[in-house]
């Protein structure tokens, strides 16, 4: 293993690997050589484009903290998010189909009673009103589903984007009751452009790709003797579910916010402005 | 872009790239989406392993800061370094041979007279006497070239990773006389392990692979109308040269640290103890 050429270096990184490791983490190693070894070959950087590509990634790992997570963004926004997702959902059949998590979710999110307002205390939206069944994958509704549930809010930020406003805004669990059924209030969902200020923005300029994401409401659901689904629902004629920064829409997500006028909500109360109404049902695949 | 699959996703994303944008940006771009589609296509993640990887790169770019740069440590370590070398050093005839540039260089060394101690106020080691020329592509003595040298302390580490330490040990900048000589003393280069306490060696121990270097002094080797030079001078009998690491060993650089009895030192100085004597001409092509 010396005086490696172009020609003879690939075999002698991949030989350096031990025959003795765990052979899944041999392969994923190996293939990772292999393929950023083949990307090296065909673009043939510049020393100093390299040392761009290495900036990149420092300065991506340096935007990561509690509230960030540029990579996450960065695989998103490369479809590969999307294609990791693909490949471990090969499911057949009538299940919810699942996309991106996205890098907003955020874990304890408070336990509220159904027909809840997600949305208490947030500033202005449109009201909307959710609600849905979970089933099984033969049309049979699960009790004691869990619903993990987060949005933007109406000012286009996720809660952790902005230190000043109280957690857990526009998040939280919900349980399925024994017919199945889910319900609760929110405000409408708004498209928002994923975080473009940091390196992952500066690819997409450069890319001339637009940060744009179409309107939705980020959904895991999840029961005991499941696979749980990480899922959104979409809203119907977004102007960017064409063209969503991270590759997500699929159509059996995309759901109508039926308008409503002033008048008696889904849950009773009385309503002075025009309100959205949703329904969507969710189906879980056996474990 | 709607309803993408595990078929049509690579194909999405690349042709989401705006066609307008800088050629080269975008060839590199989908260059990188095709092999990165390829590599996720090959390993199937699962979603955790998926999530693992993106937690790497967030730890290798968090490891980051000014005196370290795991990211060159990660190409480095996975042969892709000496590719990009190899890739951008295609020079036929008798040019000294490049190696890695590796995390440690560091702007600004101070201008050392010819024959000065690069290692002055260092503890340990073996005292050595390093000279030669620099020529052109004929053969000819360069005047004035330029030897940016630094080189690893006698307790395998450099000045960077000490805080304690004074900085800019050993480490120089030396100026080629009329005739193309250079000369310095400084004591034995020695064999070190690169960080291992991060990402990169994590890695490494996950491959069965040690994170040893052969000794060597690190050289960047310039003059005006010439192509510039990232090398090293390695200590031949290490017993590294063979498993190097970061796949850098040519042979052209291995060279013979001489030891002689205490008696006189090339620069005509008496010495006490053992000493060695190293000679090594480096070569620059023409521009």
């Amino acid at each position: 293993m010396r005086q490696l050429t172009e020609e003879s270096l690939t075999h002698a990184v991949l030989a350096a690997t031990d025959t003795s490791v765990d052979p899944r983490t041999r392969d994923v190693a190996n293939a990772l050589i292999r393929h950023l070894h083949a990307f090296v070959r065909e673009i043939e950087p510049s020393e100093a484009e390299w040392l761009k590509g290495i900036e990149f990634l420092t300065r991506t790992g340096h935007t990561c903290d509690a509230n960030r997570q540029e990579f996450i963004l960065l695989s998103d926004t490369l479809g590969v998010s999307m294609l990791v997702d693909a490949i471990n959902h090969r499911r057949p059949g009538n299940v919810t189909e699942s996309t991106v998590l996205g890098p907003f979710h955020v874990h304890g999110a408070p336990a509220l009673p159904m027909g809840a307002n997600l949305a208490e205390g947030v500033d202005g939206g449109s009201p909307a009103f959710v609600e849905g069944r979970v089933l099984d994958g033969n049309g049979k509704p699960i009790a004691g589903a869990r619903l993990d549930v987060w949005q933007v809010r109406p000012d286009r930020l996720y809660d952790v984007q902005d230190p000043e406003q109280p957690s857990m805004q526009l998040r939280a669990v919900f349980h399925t009751a024994a017919d199945g059924r889910y319900r609760f209030r929110t405000v409408m969902p708004v498209s928002y452009a994923i975080p473009d200020d940091g390196p992952v923005g500066e690819m997409l300029r450069a890319l001339g790709r637009h940060p744009w994401r179409p309107a939705h409401i980020h959904f895991i659901v999840s029961a005991p003797g499941h696979a749980p689904v990480v899922t959104h629902v979409f809203v119907e004629d977004d102007p960017y579910l064409d063209s969503d920064a991270v590759f997500g829409v699929k159509d059996s997500l995309v759901v109508a916010f039926e308008e409503r006028p002033p008048g008696m909500a889904p849950d009773g109360a009385p309503m002075e402005t025009h309100f959205h109404v949703a329904h969507h049902d969710f189906s879980l695949s056996a474990r």
